[in-house]
């Protein structure tokens, strides 16, 4: 594979990224317009449309390019994995949970509709996700798979399942363990991004041995986008984030931090840069884009 | 087929229905007992597994039944069905919704647990529901035919969609009109009620001519339902509902008395019995379980 450092690989990632974004934001915006033109829809779009980073759409076409799977085949699971990362979005900002007013430089959902629209949209944003899944253009085998994956990472086993144990351990700051930290994360964020490779994964029908290797780039991927989040909280401004700054110690929340140091978290970045590159390692050329997002990962500012 | 109202009748549905409720508890317990031992976990058992009518599990049983499929084809949608309604009750009783503290005579999710966990619960029992179906025993195409068909009935278009707009004329008092109440309501409770009817329709493999015989049928039982409904939240009180009495109209909800009169909602739910009994007509004695569903909710006290 090329070194995913070299200089010449960058313009190309970028590019591709932005021909991804656009798909995905086309997706998003065709699922939403199939609605009832209502103020739910409004809402549903003001949470879905407004930009983000699209990370898990990302990975969803990048897993199916090593793959070669065709771009129109992944429109639907990017579309979906991003509705789900919307809706979590939608409810983790309620006032009954992490009470913030901005997200994404904007008014959240509840701020800019009401408390009970935003109940019902990201309810309504999670609906749509299984929706497209299940009216995708694929075979039903691989519409069924993909609908097990989406669920197990999105449900009680997965992210829901995380939050709820990250509100359990909110107000503990250092007290719970490094192993317990890691097991929130990887339920908490961790699942949802090691589903979008997996969505990816199986429209470009990996065998055995390639999924053994994307999970294992997927598990580092999902450990490092936390520990960078924490990172930031600390390190970054709320105008840089487009999300309220310096939570996690107002709310003495346990973060990679708190329990390794600004150093130590640093140095697990690093390690877990390195297993993402060796998991890589022999998919060759076409492992550009998913070595990108590594980077892309490890060193956002946002 | 047999004369619905006819007493021999009567105890064959009360004994199958008896049995067919035992195996929606069961099936729910094991769809729950298999997540994480968490605190999300019984919140989520709390609202899945404190009683209820069952009445859309038993639709599911009923429909199969009708078709000839097995009983334990039919758990899991019957299942799933039950996981979507209780996400829903869990999400409506929320404070910035209805603002509800009982619920089948039992605390709602919120008062027993907090806020927050009601709605990572709720959230978290839509994401089952999904992953039952994808998990189930059947073919690859019945479930996805199935995951389409709940997820239209649960989202912007279904139930959410209905949910939405009954919050947008809350307050409005008898000021919309019947038809767009007839249409609020189609989606509210109406879009649930004839998904669980199609449910047991793909796992029975329903012909064209049978598909088209329950639609009628399952159009007819969610007006019926909702006309019901506003009817006991007038005449009944809160012990015999184990839930709040009273509260349309203290609300200001639109509602099908407001509109029709009592009488008026009383000659309507008469001519929505002899809807469905049409729509029975050519299925013969296999058909009995759901004749039985129509008389119980045009008579239900509860």
């Amino acid at each position: 594979m090329t070194e995913p450092s070299s200089a010449a690989t960058v313009p190309e990632p970028a590019a591709i990224f932005a021909a991804w974004r656009e798909r995905t934001d086309a997706a998003l915006a065709q699922a939403l317009s199939a609605l009832p033109d209502a103020r739910l829809r409004a809402a549903m779009r003001h949470a879905a449309l407004l930009g983000g980073k699209r990370i898990r759409p990302l990975l969803v076409y990048a897993t199916g390019h090593l793959l070669g799977a065709a771009d129109d085949a992944l429109d639907a699971p990017a579309a979906a994995i991003e509705l789900i990362h919307a809706y979590s979005l939608v409810h983790d900002d309620l006032p009954a949970m992490d009470d913030d007013a901005l997200r994404r430089g904007q008014p959240t959902v509840h701020v800019a509709f009401d408390e009970a629209t935003a109940i019902l949209a990201g309810d309504a944003l999670q609906t749509l996700a299984f929706q497209r899944l299940a009216e995708s253009p694929l075979p039903a085998e691989a519409r069924i798979a993909m609908v097990r994956e989406l669920a197990r990472a999105a449900g009680a086993e997965g992210m829901c399942g995380g939050q709820a144990l990250d509100i359990d351990a909110t107000g503990s700051g250092g007290a719970i363990s490094l192993d317990a930290l890691r097991r929130l994360h990887a339920m908490k964020t961790g699942a949802l991004l090691r589903c979008a490779v997996r969505l990816g994964a199986i429209v470009g029908a990996a065998d055995r041995d390639a999924g053994v290797a994307l999970d294992r780039y997927a598990e580092a991927l999902g450990l490092a986008f936390q520990i960078r989040d924490d990172l930031l909280d600390i390190e970054s401004d709320s105008a840089t984030l487009g999300k309220t700054a310096g939570k996690d110690l107002a709310q003495n929340k346990a973060t990679f931090p708190a329990l390794l140091g600004m150093d130590g978290s640093r140095a697990a970045l690093a390690g877990l840069a390195e297993e993402m590159h060796a998991a890589l390692a022999s998919f060759g050329e076409r492992a550009a884009p998913l070595a990108a997002l590594a980077r892309e990962v490890v060193e956002r500012d946002r």
